[in-house]
């Protein structure tokens, strides 16, 4: 018997080596992260984005709940632990390299929803404005807050 | 009258400097990146992710079409150079960090549009199975290719 097929037997060992596959399939960065963009489920906006590690990835699987891994803080940031914006998640993508996440998620605690630490619905609300062929660039906020950030974050 | 109101007066170096300025407004890493994430006009699907440096930004800004910073060349890519996969810019997002980028792009070339380098719609072609509970997670391919690379990249 190879060690390959002792390692494919049942035992707890092999059995945690498989669920820590998928995992490990992933090309993590040097410093242990990978990219991850939100998606909400329906109206298909892009949320935010944000990093992961392998802790922070093995939790949104197995909570279905989205776990960052906080690169200012340097530990895992339960999205909502706080806001009480929590993001359930549904569908978790991998790139074609293998080296960037993508979540669908449910935008919970507000309507309408907010993933914004500034209380606005997307992180995404600086628009480049210009590109009409005026070439005078410069970045507007086009989305409204939604909830002041104040009362978010008692 | 001080440097500052000398610099807004309307020279040739001053109208330079202001036409970078929406441009040093983004963090840019310590690699001069930033991380950019291109959404399809319409479908609204994520269709893949790369990284721009300053002057990619600048031209995907003038030319209204999506010019990517390689990271494995080490050169600006021309999105599309090669594949005639082009995308047009019609929106571009800056989030609240200042430092992730959002193209909200046209995919040209094919229809039904190709992003992918290995012929898909999406580089997000693959799916975590296992959410529903079972856990036992594992990684899927769950978009069809749609053009076999060797005839996108002669």
């Amino acid at each position: 018997m190879s060690p390959k097929s002792t390692q494919s037997s049942a035992t707890p060992l092999a059995a945690s080596v498989k669920a820590l596959d998928w995992i490990d399939q992933i090309q993590w960065g040097a410093d242990g992260l990978v990219p991850v963009i939100a998606q909400e489920l329906g109206t298909k906006d892009v949320l935010m984005f944000a990093w992961m590690n392998k802790q922070a990835l093995q939790k949104t699987a197995e909570l279905g709940r989205a776990v960052y891994f906080s690169r200012s803080r340097q530990k895992l940031w339960f999205k909502g632990e706080e806001s009480g914006h929590v993001q359930r998640v549904h569908d978790i993508r991998l790139d074609c390299d293998n080296d960037v996440v993508l979540l669908c998620v449910t935008q919970e605690g507000h309507d309408p929803s907010i993933a914004c630490h500034t209380g606005r619905h997307s992180c995404f609300y600086q628009s480049l404005q210009g590109l009409d062929g005026k070439k005078e660039f410069g970045w507007a906020s086009v989305e409204p807050v939604l909830k002041d950030p104040e009362s978010i974050y008692k």
